[in-house]
């Protein structure tokens, strides 16, 4: 029988997932928050000045399944369930016996998953009487998000945007502006620590985690506002799961199961969304697949960072957390894939690698750029510079079923597209993309906070 | 009965149509094209040496369906069927009993409507044995589309791109560039069109009509080369009736029919995609929609120029078309939506307007702008400005609904996003974007071929 050719798999409306998946359910011995002065586990109190109640509880929660509320359904079903793509054409450009597969979160009009969590994260902040919500972004994707949801629910929107992408990517800044969101250059000069950043550093390109910091002092400083947060905690990963619990709706029916589950990792909520369902299933002894986190060999938190408690932020006000870390003060070279610049990595992310269960690898940005601009020739779609990492990595497990002469079946989460990215591609086209080689990191010299009995 | 809220009417990939519906079998009398030497109507064979066979007989064709190959089918289905969304939202910000519905045409990685006719071109033109083709670009969205079907069949492509566009779009540049694409700035010393213009003209930014007498005479001048025109032509309208063959089965899954059809129109292919099926209808009698292409003021070829045989380009080397136009030596302002920068109107949209078939409006770059703004804010889609015609449009008709007090059915086709325009956003939010005022014409001073006989 002749093999009928899936180009894509749809979910139909009703077949989008009602619930995401909590993979705090299925996981013992979390390491717990730390509060910065006390040192102690963090209360669900003292996260109240910044978060609502349900992003708190679902921060905490030991729940499997957290129903997606009707509103957040609602804004979802506009540009959900998203297609899972067959890579034909990269596959007859690899010559591989491999099936590739890609779950395209790229169609909205945010260009990316990140409006998976800012969605839920504004509805939540909503429903509390919050009329405000602040936010950092680096490459924008996030900051984008928020903006639009932001805009959605009526709620007011402030983005300390990280210097050099403010001044890099002025289109992502109008991107948010018009949908009404402030938009200011961090470190910037509307919070304390911002100003007192300035006034030791005043050339300061400014990084994550002081965006972060900035973003955090001005919503504890007003009783209408709140933070809402991107990446790395356990409510925006299981905002995610949506991703993998479509991908393995999508796989079901097609009769198929991956071998190879994988994704970008910076902060880790495009990872832990497609990869956490079938972490799962992993753990449940139901598959053996091998799940592996593509990040940047230029900012490469699980393959050259310890596993230990360390800050969150640069001003030390977030909570400070077990996870692989290159240090709260790394200052990552200028990769295009400035999602992935966060020196930390999502907790439950890190001790699945810690635990073995999950694998990492670190591409470099030619390499990776290379790869986005075969894909985009080979698939029609150029991809954001985070999620060419994934490529790059799905690209090599490929080629190497081919020298195996086996046909594993490979999915990756392709989680953006890049057309604000474009002057990365332009820098390759041109010859003149700088490489990102791996910064030497001796893990002894790594500053962690001294914790007594914690650090090990 | 509680009403389902359809946000969105999905057709899976074996409802996608799979013939083109070809307007000419339906229409009567239309005026032959004439070669611009002899003024005699233009042969297959003249065509011959810019043209593919399959392209010059689907130009000519009296076949009411034209079978869309498999080939161009399994293109398609990376990212059709498009999806028909309910505005909701614009609905709620209007206080309008009127449906507005949208067919989005932006969610591919060209970003717009074009690749429906690129992919099909492109195919032909590989099956005839052509190695190369050429083409002109004003805003990049058809350079971009073609770029990427020729990368997928394995032909080269050279793209004249209106210098005004080149110089303040260098990202449209490089996305062609990343799919193969050659890109040079027209006028150009590519060509001896190109360097005579120049010779004159040493500072001119270039236009739509420039740059097409510079990609045909690149085609003519090379046996192993053709060119590829993205609107105006019946051959690219019949491509683009996709849209609108989809359209009507995604309103027959929902029993409903539109009473509004309305789509942007610069050289017509959008307009033409999503409208002909709905004039077919009309034309039977089975329905007595309104159908309405929204125009830029700034270049207002149906509303205010006049009905006459007229050149296609400057350099008078392709077929003179009986159509709307201002004149092929119309300059119009420099607006954001540079795809409605054409002197002239597709012929047989041309001749509906003048039948009285199809009706037509034009509005200000300020007001459609604004409305793009509205529409990203309650949609969550920034809008491409070519496609902020069509929703200025749209508001417009609801408005008068709501005063009416009747409850209409719009459908509008938004054809494209706008990553690649946000800077015409960012001229809005700043205050700075210039209105563009309908120039004075005058339609007796409207400069016309003289064709003994013809001309009224």
């Amino acid at each position: 029988m002749k093999e009928e050719l899936i180009r894509k798999v749809q979910l139909t409306d009703k077949e989008m997932p009602t619930a995401w998946y909590n993979i705090q359910a299925d996981l013992k011995d979390l390491p717990p928050y730390l509060n910065p002065q006390t040192l102690k586990p963090v209360t669900a109190e003292e996260l109240a000045p910044i978060f609502p109640p349900e992003i708190i509880k679902q921060e905490m929660s030991k729940e499997r399944y957290i129903d997606i509320p009707d509103e957040v359904q609602d804004i979802y079903h506009t540009y959900r369930p998203s297609n899972l793509h067959r890579a034909y054409g990269l596959e007859r450009m690899l010559g591989t016996p491999a099936k590739i597969f890609y779950k395209y979160e790229g169609n909205n009009a945010t260009g990316s998953h990140k409006l998976n969590s800012a969605v839920p994260q504004a509805y939540y902040n909503k429903a509390a009487g919050i009329k405000r919500l602040t936010t950092e972004t680096g490459a924008g994707q996030w900051g984008s998000a928020l903006s639009m949801a932001c805009c959605h629910f009526g709620l007011e929107c402030q983005v300390y945007m990280v210097k050099v992408s403010y001044n890099q990517k002025p289109m992502r800044r109008t991107f948010m502006q018009t949908f009404g969101a402030g938009v200011a250059a961090s470190p910037s000069n509307l919070t304390q620590f911002g100003r007192d950043y300035l006034a030791q550093n005043p050339d300061s390109n400014g990084n994550l985690g002081i965006a972060i910091s900035e973003a955090v002092e001005d919503a504890v400083s007003r009783s209408d506002t709140n933070y809402a947060l991107g990446s790395v905690l356990n409510h925006v990963a299981m905002h995610q799961t949506i991703i993998g619990l479509e991908t393995q709706k999508q796989f079901e029916k097609i009769d198929m199961y991956p071998d190879i589950v994988i994704a970008c990792a910076g902060g880790g909520s495009n990872f832990s969304g497609i990869a956490f369902p079938f972490v799962r299933d992993k753990l449940q002894g139901k598959a053996d697949t091998r799940i592996i986190a593509a990040e940047s060999a230029a900012c490469p938190s699980l393959t050259k960072g310890v596993y230990a408690y360390d800050y969150s932020d640069v001003g030390h006000m977030c909570p400070i957390t077990k996870m692989y870390t290159l240090g709260a003060n790394f200052m990552p070279s200028g990769v295009h894939a400035g999602g992935l610049r966060y020196h930390g990595m999502n907790p439950i992310v890190s001790k699945l690698y810690h635990d073995g269960v999950i694998e990492a690898a670190a591409y470099s940005q030619l390499d990776t750029l290379k790869a986005g601009m075969a894909f985009a020739q080979a698939e029609g779609i150029i991809p954001a510079p985070e999620s060419t990492h994934a490529i790059k990595c799905a690209m090599d497990e490929a080629l190497k079923a081919k020298e195996e002469g086996v046909s594993k079946t490979i999915v990756f989460c392709l989680s953006g597209n890049g057309y604000f990215d474009m002057y990365a591609y332009e820098a390759l086209l041109a010859g003149s993309l700088k490489d990102s080689n791996a910064p030497e990191i001796d893990k002894n010299k790594i500053s962690l906070p001294k914790i007594a009995g914690l650090q090990e």
